[in-house]
């Protein structure tokens, strides 16, 4: 299954991709929240489609999509994680993965704008494959490790590098400011995925290729990540894990290259669709 | 007023605290969660207890306290913001506040047990005081900022060091892992707190003390952490903003003390209360 939300921003309804036309699933009376995850959502949702089969809605032109999945409890995001990102980066590959979060604030939809932040110089993108949880995860041993996955999205891990990296320690201030978590359109259940380690993902600003991967070459596989994670943490059912980003990002230019506003982001990973985004100004109409 | 709520883990009803007896609010109806506190859930709280006086039941005996205030988006937490305590960890005073970001899977009652997660070595304490927001702040005035205070909160900021700081990049790691969030006993307005700079906080392991501070010795005041968060991010009503921790960790300690299986934990601040904590390990009965 397809599962997007759509509608105003923290308004969403939900809905579903069918044979790439787009469908209101209102009628189901859940958000894809934490508690339709944690008790067997998907396996209701996918009855509900079988039985509304030729009767749900399509969505009228102009629709907005928001985050196919409503708020979770956190998003965890692994720096990082591709061979080539942490070259450019001047950094050497980890031990071990590196963890992060970032502001739920900042979730919203796949083409929403990105709004650079007050005083900022170094907004900067970057694709990833995210992973979408599924049930309680606490300790959970690496070959369980994809029973607790509800789902795959395609995500834009916006980044200030210089809140990140030179205002006084940790990543957090570059990281989750409002917008910086455009996600979707889609989330794809795993049956939708053959292989989410073998995922083609790109970006393009202003229709230039900045990157352009491959989830073949992350350094640590979803398996170890959602294993190692849950070491620290409990993941609740609709947590995210962003598992890094290829190279080509802003940072990793010579000289570096930043949004600016009017800029045009797009970026897509196989089976989970694209996404646009304009770049805007905070405060700007 | 004196906000708890009590009751089994995640399923806590809401109470308050008058003349230092706890009842039940149950009859209110609300939780004290986002939506509460986004639309002037206070308010309707006073009245509630106004037009309840005498009427309202006690808190049998033995009953549990949970966090004071439901899951938040997020737990925002300054490092570094005693001079004393900047010290002793071997750090420079930061020119800026350090930001970092809890799990709130991590958030616990004040009485409740510290787990040790598995292979910690190093699992410290850090008294702190908590600011939860009121209302939703971006970009906000420092001379606005305390209009956007709900009220304040024990917070005791445990950390394992060595997941903090030896196992690559970031703080996250050793900052939110289960448990490691006890928060309460209580969250009082800010009518009772005449002066959040002038109040003494500590924190002793086993009865011996090991902190002793008063956040008059904070780096950064209060208007300014929330004016400085809302430009990297908006706050959301009923979100957290741990202020930092006074000297006596057992990281600043030399040798390094950590807490063990059966140590216990108490700490408290000027008109917010008393928590105690057991200490145990994972798994452990």
């Amino acid at each position: 299954m397809r599962l997007i939300r759509h509608g105003e921003i923290n308004k969403e309804k939900t809905g579903i991709v069918l044979d790439s036309k787009f469908y209101d699933t209102s009628a189901f009376g859940e958000d894809y929240n934490e508690q339709f995850f944690e008790t067997d959502g998907l396996k209701r949702l996918a009855t509900f489609i079988a039985e509304s089969k030729g009767k749900l809605p399509t969505l009228a032109a102009g629709f907005r999509l928001g985050s196919p999945v409503a708020r979770p409890s956190k998003i965890i995001c692994i720096g990082l994680n591709y061979k080539d990102h942490a070259k450019e980066t001047g950094a050497t590959p980890p031990p071990e993965p590196v963890i992060f979060m970032k502001a739920t604030t900042a979730l919203v939809g796949p083409n929403d704008d990105i709004i650079i932040p007050r005083n900022s110089k170094k907004t900067d993108w970057e694709v990833e494959l995210a992973v979408v949880i599924g049930k309680k995860a606490s300790y959970v041993d690496e070959h369980e490790a994809l029973n607790y996955v509800a789902g795959y999205c395609l995500h834009n891990d916006v980044s200030e590098r210089e809140f990140q990296i030179e205002r006084s320690g940790q990543w957090d201030k570059g990281k989750g400011c409002d917008t910086f978590a455009p996600l979707g359109p889609w989330l794809a259940t795993p049956d939708e995925i053959a292989d989410p380690h073998q995922l083609r993902l790109w970006l393009t600003v202003n229709g230039k290729k900045m990157q352009d991967g491959n989830t073949a070459n992350f350094i640590f596989n979803i398996p170890f990540l959602i294993a190692y994670t849950s070491q620290f943490m409990t993941l609740l059912p609709g947590d995210i894990i962003s598992t890094g980003t290829p190279a080509g990002v802003g940072l990793g230019m010579n000289p570096n290259v930043y949004l600016q506003p009017g800029d045009v982001v797009e970026l897509g990973i196989d089976n989970l669709g694209q996404a646009r985004q304009n770049v805007k100004a905070y405060g700007a109409k």
